[in-house]
């Protein structure tokens, strides 16, 4: 746990995959130093050379969970599941998905079934892969694949949560005025209900 | 820009604020420790005790930019102005919202208007806070608020990029297709458009 400073320079990494990246005019990446970094995370510093020659130094944070699911299940057409549970970013109880990492010898959809299992005590007949979110690309390396669960029945498997997570079944129809109120302010849990409303058909109409 | 190694007791932070939090049952926060830090991160160790009892240890990042605002910005009921941008996080151009953070003596919305005029070029005659998202608030302390900006019309302020970012004027009606194509991945602008979309009464029924 202990914090650990350090100032070498490590290989440029290889995360130009999975998301959808436009490749024209991106910088070249001259030098990255790994400034700091914990048990969970890492500071890295990129030094780059934009195509019109200027140069800048950018932070971005590296964290352990690379592999990461979300989950959006349904148990009808009509609900989600969502949990609520304490993160100490914002030092409250906040309302989300239930998600995780993936162990090295899961796939995501292994993973999915697990996490699932573990935070809300079901599993699904159905899992789909809706594609993947990150959160704010400009200084994290994070990204979430989405996962739609559907079919679900009972299964008990213990989590590694200090206390069980509240696990409330919510109206897809509700997920507009649970944001507009401010109680659902997680955006990569909007952004992944958004994408299975799209999914499943559910007349996703901005207009 | 050099990382420093930092292990000492700061206060408890006060960040139980702004979003909506449920208080019940939170653990109580025995000692906060900064692990690391960079100009723009610092790595924090929390020692929890829960209310039944168990006592963790949860690592979570604050960042510099703690009043960060991001723009919805519409040119008429059924287009938004989008950015193409390079992000380091995952190397790569992507496409997402203006954005960027309050200096101190900068409302919100004063924020807003200027990111607006330095990233695409436009003023707002009517500016509309819609909310606050968070990102990943078991691990991070960001927090970006969500504005709607209306009655556009041209401004000329240099930005602070390195290279002029792109800007493209994209059809609500296309953002679930985008979403779904992979092309449009970041949470946090998806977030926002359906908080705008929801504002702008656009008829956003899931069923």
């Amino acid at each position: 746990m202990a914090g650990r400073q350090v100032q070498r320079t490590v290989q440029a990494s290889t995360l130009r995959h999975r998301v959808g990246l436009h490749m024209r005019n991106c910088p070249t990446i001259l030098k990255t130093e790994l400034l700091a970094e914990s048990s969970h995370f890492q500071i890295e510093a990129l030094h780059l050379q934009f195509s019109n020659g200027q140069r800048r130094i950018y932070e971005r944070l590296r964290g352990t969970g690379y592999r990461s699911v979300m989950l959006v299940a349904m148990p009808d057409p009509e609900h989600v599941l969502m949990v609520r549970e304490y993160a100490v970013g914002v030092e409250g109880t906040i309302l989300g998905l239930p998600k995780g990492g993936a162990e090295a010898d899961e796939s995501y959809l292994q993973a999915a079934q697990r996490e699932l299992c573990e935070e809300v005590g079901l599993r699904a007949a159905r899992l789909t892969e809706l594609g993947e979110l990150t959160l704010a690309p400009g200084h994290l390396c994070h990204r979430y694949r989405v996962v739609l669960a559907q079919d679900l029945s009972p299964c008990a498997l213990d989590g590694d949560e200090p206390e069980p997570l509240e696990c409330i079944k919510v109206p897809l129809a509700q997920i507009p005025e649970r944001v507009a109120s401010g109680e659902l302010h997680e955006a990569r849990a909007i952004a992944a209900l958004f994408m299975a409303m799209g999914a499943c058909g559910s007349g996703l109409d901005p207009r």
